[in-house]
């Protein structure tokens, strides 16, 4: 393991600041993927914030939050996954919707990301994606909290 | 996807905080549930921080931190899933609690909500759970911090 | 559940600081295990930061970031684990790599643990791991930023 590590020196003239945005949207219910990518660049770009994170968070207990590469071939393939460790025919304790629950216990949509300068750190191949697992459509809220300096 | 956007404007005048509570609690052994989400909304009340975040940590090898709805049928739905993709029977490499920190490692005792407006953002149905995976009872620590502006 | 709660006054002499820091390293492709956690000790002890958090991050479609107990026999249960939820040789939509995308997608590359006292509160028994998943060698990013009062 070779280390080339790099420090950003801090600006202690800048503000500290916390900047919320909260998206809404619907869904046909499961499965749809939302890619929030573009959503989350916009809105660290808008709060001038230039060094620090965004958390992304879902409120709902059958939503997920994944960080993948946005190809449809592989969105089939995570599609067999939420099927092969929380089936929807099998049975569970809970009535109606277990298997949505269980895929956004595996899955939570709980995310972090840096910001640096200015921006969101995402990889070339990473995209921020809702997954509705639940059985029915629903409005989705997403909770992005910005906190660093300006 | 139509979207209904909100931001809240940052009161500049506020300052910034970090506020630090430690939880310890003892517990049965596996498989145990222990609903934290009273105690970090308490936690967050009495911080005073009105917009930012909260950090819950549970610095154990063997524990889970989950989010999900606080029901006893789901919780049992949820000990066939860790039974699932590590079973307490199997043969493993590590001795005696090999399953319980792949239980541990799979769903990780690190979990992140926003804080707005002075409360937790938890969904309708959304607790946050720690599970005991560990073969013997243990006294755990749950560390919580909040961060943000007053 | 008992509870014996502890609360850490705050200092609002103190400032508020992010500190960034990135490593880099190669990897010899699937499975290498890298153990990250002295390199997070040691930027959080230089950072100066007393109360706050440290967010890692791998803005990388296929690597993984776990907390787990750094132990060889674990780690080889740990490789069984993500064969058993993402076989290499399974059928998949994605050419070449999808097994390594899923798994970093249950495994994902970004972890938060607190700061208390200047120090990371790692468990007695949890190290932060990277995974390299993909399946040719790569050279990989890791982005640390620390948020918190000095």
């Amino acid at each position: 393991m070779r280390n080339h590590d790099r420090i950003t020196s801090v600006n202690k003239m800048s503000s500290f600041e916390v900047v919320n945005k909260t998206i809404t949207f619907s869904t046909k219910g499961e499965i749809e993927f939302i890619d929030l990518s573009e959503k989350i660049s916009e809105a660290v770009s808008n709060s001038k914030i230039q060094n620090g994170i965004v958390h992304v968070f879902a409120p709902h207990a059958t939503g997920i939050l994944v960080l993948t590469e946005n190809d449809p071939a592989l969105l089939n393939d995570i599609e067999e996954l939420l099927e092969s460790f929380a089936p929807m025919q099998k049975s569970y304790a809970h009535p109606s919707n277990a298997h949505s629950h269980l895929r956004s216990l595996m899955l939570p949509p709980d995310k972090t990301l840096p910001v640096v300068n200015g921006r969101v750190e995402f990889g070339t191949w990473q995209s921020l994606l809702f997954i509705e697992t639940d059985v029915y459509p629903r409005k989705r809220t997403v909770i992005i909290q910005i906190l660093g300096q300006t």
